[in-house]
């Protein structure tokens, strides 16, 4: 398989990322395109892949090199077909708005979620999804959620990082009854500090968030001007209980990829709902840090490995200056890559 | 077991924290109060408290929803009431004072530790407390600290962060020798550099501190002016080996809860004396991190989730302009909840 | 053993960080020297170490409190003494230059590597080393890696924070096809962004990085006005792989101390290859921090523990004003102490 092949793959069958209309940057991945033997490549590179192979011992893992490449190659090569697997976390939830109040319905309902081609887990999510549907208002905006159970547990979703009264923070016995099996609850309050914030069970909830309860709540700034400019944005909602390590609900390579066109500014909203960190690096660009838990930076500064602690938001800007296929990973390697090539936290930012 | 009950619990049980006298901020509690059906809670959610509670499935613990929930609340109703256990740590130590010199005397013993109701564990501690007794002195101060050793070990006592003459290090065979089973050793030094510090075995120290032998050592600094102004503070001193999951040595629900009064600015001092890292999410209000191993930042920042690893300490400001009880917790949910309810790293900030 | 003697086995019997010439700082040494007794102790101190050990019992791990110590001494003795091992990570490569090209040439090979006195792991190293060989450039330069792969697997490598052209990022399948066991590939780049970075394995990376296949690339800046002051610098490359625990490459006692002149700033590039986080704690002297992955931060800021993630570099400066042997250790106590003594990543910084 060339580059070549890769990147035309990429740009038929993925466009999943508003704004990032993939195909226009052509004459830019031109360049791209020919990394694997083009004329930007030095001659000694050219020359020693085109060398024989000489025949290797068995390797340790009891592969031969050609065995264990093979199986790396096919996990990029599906990567980059398009991993098709059943549901897709974090879509964007439409609220109902009745009185300027913005409404959002979830259900909390057991499902079986595919976080890998053919790899199905027991899962507990709002309305079908792991992560949940993702939630996003406006600063200033009166949310009512309105919290279905029909689990066999009881349950209460507790609004990460969010400013509310009380009464609406979600801990059984501490500021509401547990929602029991078949009941609901209606959480109401006014979205006072933007930024990227979460919303999961807090009832037995290593158990719950671990099988999938949880969600991205996202309040846009009444004045967007105070956060730095940026093109698009991705949310990347890390964890390592349901399915092992994922990234949005799936792991490695039914990960979706993020894309951008050169020259855009991509802002990612990290969110860590797993029990380890993670820290994320992004090959090829350096990142941003702009904002922590929704609270802008008074200095952000510069990194290319983001270190996200469970329970954290992080948000950066990568500046999309330099085309091509970067890989982007957790770098606790276990959580990236085995002898049978990468899998769990792993996605790439494609750049045309 | 209304949220009503549980805050007049909480007023009548609870006064530890100095500044914080609670039950004159009644007025406001009368908002807080009604948070579980009062006149401010949604209709909706009022009506979905009432809904008839369908029979449900037995859930895979092998509890119906009913039974988990009991075990739930048992455990908030009885942090609420207030966890009788033996012995309590961090208390602060009043010096001697001779020649101008603080002198504190430290005896390092075997003792059981009642980490949580009727839970006890074989520790070894400061003066018969875990952690051991806060030692607080001021920019400027000429401090000495004799160690008495009755363990059965040598031991040595390192002061984590505090800025001392090499000899005065408190590592054996490299600045002194080790204080054997039965003998003392005297540390002197002036305390240079203000801040939250710690002290601790240095010696065996994976077993000794894991055992217990740990502690704040807090410099004042002689101009107050440099920190943010602060009503009232608490010490939270993290720990994951001696009974687990432990803040200031005792387990949810035996943890003490930070209490403050509407508009008071709390200071959080961190530390952790663990092996591992614990993200702090408080609820429903925002820290300022203002200090970093005891040395002000150039430059504070927001969170709500603030990931302390061992050894580090970080200071914040908490604005108390939300009433209410908020939890208060480690966010690697399994260091904080079980499918028997809450435990371990937990606790509440009540503001009234 | 006295720290005099100890101090003085040290001035004899290291002096392997270039600019720090031991021996020279004998009168301020003379205040150390007297650790143990002189008389800048106080006096009940002395007493104490006077006083008569008393008969201790066995104490839980079956051995008498002097057998644990004697074990102790014996470590710290080694380090001192300096413990000859085979083979020392991390030497600087001195690049061929043609037509203005720094040309490194990296060859990959099975080797048995000596972490500690006697103690042998099966390694994967880029000439010979773990951690391969320094490559040291400088901002601007044309940079050309030539990789040989002698070993049974397949490998490619990654320049971790490097900003390069996508098809010389090191992903296999991705950017390029992998280095066949008996081929060759050459990178070449121009090295556009300053800092303290890494270069590893991409393949199989867990077990490939994890058996030594990684190093340190530092691009020095064209303008070093921007970068703090500095008289020495040392790299500390963290690992928890191959051989367990271990500071470039070997683990206590087997470790190399850090050694400076009173009154001189040395800059530490702090980089974590392993799996697992470590925050190093400096004994007595604070680090400025100033560099994230090799990006200058617009404010730096103090602390004494320094939270080093998989995948992080992290810069900082200590002003060396304080004379002694400070210990340098990580602060998740069970990677640098057993029963047995320290180990594993445990150093010293040693000024005189």
């Amino acid at each position: 398989m060339t580059t070549d092949h890769m990147l035309k793959n990429l740009i038929s069958r993925r466009g999943f990322l508003k704004g990032a209309s993939l195909g226009v940057g052509l004459p830019v991945l031109g360049g791209v395109l020919t990394a694997c033997g083009g004329p930007n490549v030095p001659a000694a590179a050219q020359a020693a892949t085109a060398m024989t192979d000489m025949t290797p011992a068995p390797q340790p893992a009891g592969m031969t090199a050609d065995e264990m490449d093979a199986m790396h190659e096919a996990g990029v090569k599906a990567f980059v077909a398009g991993v098709k697997t059943a549901g897709q976390g974090n879509q964007p939830l439409q609220p109902k708005v009745e009185n300027g109040v913005k409404i959002f319905e979830l259900t909390c309902k057991e499902i079986q979620w595919e976080y890998d081609a053919g790899k199905m887990a027991d899962a507990w999510a709002y309305n079908g999804q792991v992560p949940g549907p993702e939630l996003r208002v406006t600063e200033g905006d009166t949310v009512r959620v309105i919290v279905k159970n029909e689990l066999v547990e009881s349950t209460a979703v507790h609004f990460h990082g969010v400013i509310v009264p009380n009464k609406m923070d979600g801990v059984p016995f501490v500021t509401q009854p547990p929602i029991k099996p078949g009941q609901s609850f209606t959480y109401e309050f006014v979205a006072r500090n933007p930024g990227s914030h979460m919303y999961h069970s807090h009832h037995n909830s290593t158990k719950q968030v671990g099988k999938g309860l949880l969600g991205a709540f996202i309040i846009e700034p009444k004045d967007k001007s105070k956060d730095p400019a940026f093109d698009i944005e991705h949310t990347l909602i890390l964890n390592d209980q349901l399915g092992g390590f994922t990234i949005n609900g799936k792991g490695f390579p039914a990960t979706s990829a993020l894309t951008a066109k050169l020259g855009q500014k991509l802002r990612i909203r990290y969110m860590n709902e797993g029990l380890m960190i993670h820290p994320m690096h992004l090959h090829g660009l350096p990142q941003l840090v702009f904002a922590k838990d929704g609270w802008n930076l008074p200095q952000p500064y510069m990194c290319d490995t983001l270190n996200v602690a469970p329970g954290e938001r992080w948000d950066v800007i990568v500046d999309c200056t330099e085309p091509g296929v970067w890989a982007f990973h957790c770098h606790i390697l276990s959580h990236a890559e085995s002898e049978h090539g990468m899998f769990g936290m792993v996605t790439a930012l494609i750049i045309s």
